[in-house]
């Protein structure tokens, strides 16, 4: 691969009941608790404007992920024949990003509720950005 | 910030007609041109699946972009109050990583292209992800 790697620094982490990355659930929508961005103090900064009701796409690194795996099963259902990995929403990928569209429920200082989050506990946030709209100008 | 950092490597680069970021489209929608999604032979089987049609995100690395940036007039509009960069799509920010959904035009090997993509030529590639549908169980 590119010879070239990129430095990730975490801007914060996931506090989230759940723990267990086999058994949560794989995406918001089927089930996913609250759970609380704990962000950094060195960007509280761009949080600035952030408020309850937004929907955000929570950029994460899932950082359980095995990098090595390019086909899968998806869903890790066997009765589905193997694919790519790029063609499937699993974890388990080269650079293991997860994108997770939640609203906010409450902005707290530098603590962001969120709703709903399958990322487990601990999981490092990679970024924070607004859903677009229909209208490209939106901020 | 969090001490830990993460590597990310690249498994692509964007081929482009674009090469002035500050000239590029600002979202996809907003005028940008096909491109060519240039992946590397080592993630070849990651692509297994992945057709003409298909509606993707494509995860980008905006290598250009100023990481120390936590306020931003939105879309460079001085006229627009600053906010933070997470309640922008600035590419300005801590972690510049880039979302851009596009469809597939056609796969050829390791060459994919899509439309429309306004990241600029040589962008990094991080990941590619199919767009989920209203139902979850999409693979």
């Amino acid at each position: 691969m590119d010879s070239q790697g990129i430095e990730v620094i975490p801007i914060g982490r996931v506090e989230s009941p759940l723990t267990d990355h086999r058994a949560a659930p794989r995406q918001g929508v089927e089930g996913a608790p609250e759970a609380c961005l704990v962000l950094d103090a060195a960007v509280a900064d761009g949080l600035d404007g952030l408020a309850a009701g937004d929907e955000i796409v929570v950029v994460t690194w899932l950082d359980r992920a095995d990098r090595r795996m390019l086909r899968v099963h998806p869903r890790d259902d066997l009765t589905i024949p193997e694919r790519g990995v790029f063609t499937t929403r699993s974890a388990d990928r080269p650079n293991p990003v997860g994108l997770h569209t939640v609203e906010v429920v409450d902005v707290d200082g530098l603590r962001v509720r969120v709703r709903p989050l399958e990322a487990v506990d601990g999981t490092p946030i990679v970024d924070l950005k607004p859903v677009l709209g229909p209208d490209p100008a939106t901020p």
